[in-house]
């Protein structure tokens, strides 16, 4: 049997196939279900240059919550800066599944991720819809998992199991991104799906209260991209779930969205555009939270630091370097630096340390840099990837 | 004849040698003087991890002007994160020029660039500087700019003369900068000399007025160093210079000095780590000149910008997704971009356009990007350089 992941939770059917969008014949066009309206919670990106498919699911959900039947996602063409006409396009693409699904198209969420610029081809598209729809089923999620990918080179999925009033829950998340990837919403589409039964203001309150730290805790180039979307679905299909933000079920309900949106954030850092490894950067001691957030996201986000990293350098100058030109407040002789674990810079000074024992770790792929500002209980750990050849052959010479 | 250009202007000399704190045997060490005491301005780095010699620097300048009358310079160990051991050889520095010059060390700039977080080899530098002091003279320039190279691949020198008070004065620049190249001071030690005659405060005002649209105007790869320096050095030799703000000769003088800091930071990032083309990035329309600048910085910094501009990719659709992930103001419908020239999109709507044109652009070695965005009168233009491979060789695979 076909693994599952998007459909694990119960009350959600999934489809996908090429509708030739994609150059290289993969699949490019899927479609994610609920068997009846669900409960729906998104959030677009930040980015002022947004897709038209942004702003269809903005003025479908303008709360950002509301009940939704399915979302349908295509990759290789972005309908960004495309105007009325990629809008209509958006909308079309909605009314479309909405024909197939015998709901109204505003109960269909819209996204597409690839270049930007360029018309969808909507023969192929509406084609594929229909074809998608076809397919809808539970034997279908290694393929719709495929068919959000663009330069990624890893499927990202994650599942995860919960006990909520005695009954048990699924959380399940699929999500894209490698490159474009930058502090909010990483460039990324992920679609989550649960069982549980949520209010949609609460579904809403669950998701902003997980994504800081997860998947606006990524970054692979500083890039925010036009196109980020996170969508949630819950079916309610388990018939149980937390009721109000005070209860114990909903703490436990988004420690279990925390879990799925962590591994799929994580799994897009390691995955970005030309990565050999997934670098954490932890910040503890700062004055407060959000300082800890700049700090760290200033570290992820430098060229420098992840070139080092890359090739194995212990140049913790430029952590230091890196931390110090950042807006949080950060005082040198406070400061304190380790990579995997051993301490390189401590409170000012440069500590005599086992460079073998150092590098062995930055060969590794995974590595981990911690930083102790000595200013305070701000803490945030931000996530990226090495910064290698392949990233710039992969933007560059792969002309669009 | 040696090319004149730090010493160009009267009442200076220069003079540099190999000390040995560079591996590959190269200049490295490397003193600027007044014939007598001259009026000095500085500007040092932003980042809070500052070096020691920039803490020197501002304990004998805490004004940022006053009366000095040398600056003496190494590259290789850029002394920073040394704490108070480092400060103590900054000063060692400082007096060991000031003993051989015949002044106060209270009177000696000093600055170093080169990797973080090591000491200072003091025995050579010292042995340096004498080796140095004993060549003072104008016949050294060339060798005085080659000895404060790091990756640089290109020497950088600029000479203007200007008319003031009825007699010629010359202003003349020194600068290095390659990686760690960012928004505040580009990673670069700069030294200008002038023989004009200027009260102290005027020249840090004049100094202050130009970095604006020159060397905080350059980006090479966001990270703001830990060592930026720029100083103004003016002997008066010419007996004439601007006495007031309010005066022509001051607007003059203002001109001379930001046409120096232009061609200089210009050619820090036409030579940037791996760089292959002097990028131009010019917003007009922005909402204010500081709106208009980070604007321009965001498309500036944007790696896949970069990277489509080495590929020679006319992808525009990076270009608004940079403007448009930017704190400034940025409204699709009313936003316009070109490339060398060509319009590719207008008013939020992609144009078509000879895109064998713009490649022919993108393969020269001069990039020209520019976009209105429609709301106001700011306007700024920012320089970077492309993004390639060799940026990645330079930081991963050349160990320090």
């Amino acid at each position: 049997m076909a693994t599952r992941h998007i459909t694990a939770p119960a009350g959600f059917v999934a489809g996908a196939v090429a509708a030739g969008i994609k150059q290289s014949g993969k699949p490019d066009v899927a479609i994610i279900a609920a068997e009846s309206l669900a409960i729906a919670a998104i959030l677009t990106t930040r980015n002022q240059v947004f897709g038209e498919p942004v702003r269809w699911c903005r003025r479908i959900l303008p709360r950002g919550s509301g009940r939704i039947r399915a979302i349908v996602i295509n990759a290789g063409c972005s309908n960004v800066c495309t105007g009325a006409a990629g809008f209509h396009d958006a909308a079309a693409m909605a009314k479309r599944v909405a024909k197939r699904l015998g709901c109204r198209a505003e109960q269909v969420l819209v996204a597409s991720t690839g270049i930007i610029g360029h018309r969808l081809p909507m023969r192929k598209i509406l084609a594929g819809i229909d074809a998608a729809a076809a397919r809808l089923g539970v034997g279908d999620d290694e393929a719709v998992v495929r068919a959000i990918m663009t330069t990624d080179l890893k499927e990202k999925s994650a599942v995860v199991h919960v006990r909520l009033g005695g009954k048990d829950i699924t959380v399940a998340g699929i999500a894209k991104g490698s490159g474009m990837i930058a502090p909010h919403l990483a460039t990324m589409i992920s679609v989550i799906t649960t069982d549980a039964l949520v209010p949609p203001a609460l579904l809403h309150k669950a998701l902003r209260e997980v994504v800081g730290g997860t998947f606006n805790a990524v970054t692979v180039d500083s890039d925010t991209s036009t196109s980020d979307t996170v969508a949630v679905l819950a079916s309610g299909a388990a018939g149980a779930g937390p009721r109000s933000a005070a209860s114990g079920d909903y703490r436990r309900f988004v420690k279990a969205l925390g879990d799925v949106c962590g591994r799929l954030a994580r799994a897009i850092a390691a995955d970005g555009e030309g990565a050999t490894k997934l670098v954490s950067i932890e910040v503890r001691g700062a004055l407060g939270d959000a300082e800890a957030a700049i700090a760290a996201k200033s570290v992820a986000d430098s060229p420098l630091v992840k070139c080092a990293i890359h090739g194995g350098d212990p140049n913790w100058g430029r952590i230091a370097a890196a931390l110090g030109k950042s807006a949080a407040k950060v005082s040198p002789e406070k400061l304190s630096i380790r990579i995997g674990g051993v301490t390189v810079f401590a409170r000012g000074r440069p500590k005599a340390f086992d460079i073998a024992k150092v590098r062995q770790h930055l060969r590794g792929s995974e590595v981990r840099v911690q930083a102790r500002l000595g200013l305070g209980r701000g803490t945030f750990t931000a996530w990226t990837c090495d910064l290698s050849r392949q990233y710039i052959a992969i933007n560059a010479d792969y002309h669009t």
